[in-house]
């Protein structure tokens, strides 16, 4: 299987990060089939949604409303707030499949492939892609 | 791969199309594999989920509660309500594989495929779907 | 394709139960791909989450604060809270793929696959893992 792991440096502030570009990179030459988004993380996910038009902060303030921080989690490592990021991929799964067709995702205009982290307390993320062909 | 896209009427109001129909005739001459059900649009998602005893409306409820209308969104394009339906598909996302043997999915008694499309602004939906033999 | 249902006893309260050990089982001989792990019910989900420091129990919790039990659901058979089972599959979705490479899960440290049933109603569940080779 034709696989890759990207490494991106999300920082110590809750990030909604456009990633389409590298992952178009990576289909580029790959011809028909389907593109599988994966991270390797327990507190953070994938979205597909639009980028640019305010969005993606959106979400990042939509997270702390729908899983609050504050919420009497028995998780108790990390920075306040760290329960929350471990329930958060239960609800935005750390992996998506994306359809290609001729090496080119079939995205809707208005969607970009996101990494989902809102957690404080790792500044590092992997991404796996996986091609798979159809 | 084999791919087609198929197109929907879902109005101007919040809609939670049952699809299931349509995906097990594009599977049904088509042998094991997985069927990729993906909705190319920002603000729509898709769902397994049961249709026909209130599930499909009580869906629609529920995601006003969860992603409220009246929330403080940045997003500030179409009718009120609208920037909601876009961080939407980070909690329903707008892609899902089922297993397919035999050219029959192998859904549950009452799982059914459903287009979830909250947004009012866009009267039609594209669906792609695609299959990978196993 | 290579496909297989698990059947797990969850009993008459809700469970996170941790099914890691049996997917990595399926997968151990099958060197590259995906697999994908698919519950054929109406009222379950499949997450990737961390397991054993609280996240799980936090997340049933979680769930009845996302999807309130006493929302006024249209849906009526079974238990109280039975409304609300309804309409979590669309919010933690009841299929998820998982890359494998060499015939082991690419998961991340801390990350578990988890059988998300908060289902008072039905004590048995399936698990279908299909693997689709890359």
């Amino acid at each position: 299987m034709e696989t890759e792991v990207l490494e991106f440096r999300t920082g110590s502030d809750p990030q909604a990060r456009d990633i389409t570009s590298e992952v178009a990179r990576f289909v580029a030459d790959k011809g028909d089939g389907i593109v599988q988004v994966f991270c390797p993380h327990a507190t953070a996910g994938i979205a597909l949604i639009e980028t640019g038009a305010g969005s993606d902060d959106d979400l990042l303030d939509v997270i702390d409303h729908v899983l609050p921080p504050g919420f009497d989690y028995r998780h108790q490592h990390g920075s306040p707030g760290h329960g929350a990021d471990h329930v958060l991929p239960a609800f935005i799964a750390p992996s998506i499949t994306i359809p290609v067709l001729d090496g080119r995702m079939q995205l809707g205009t208005w969607q970009s492939v996101v990494l989902v982290d809102p957690n404080r307390d790792n500044p590092r993320r992997s991404v796996r892609l996986s091609f798979v062909s159809g």
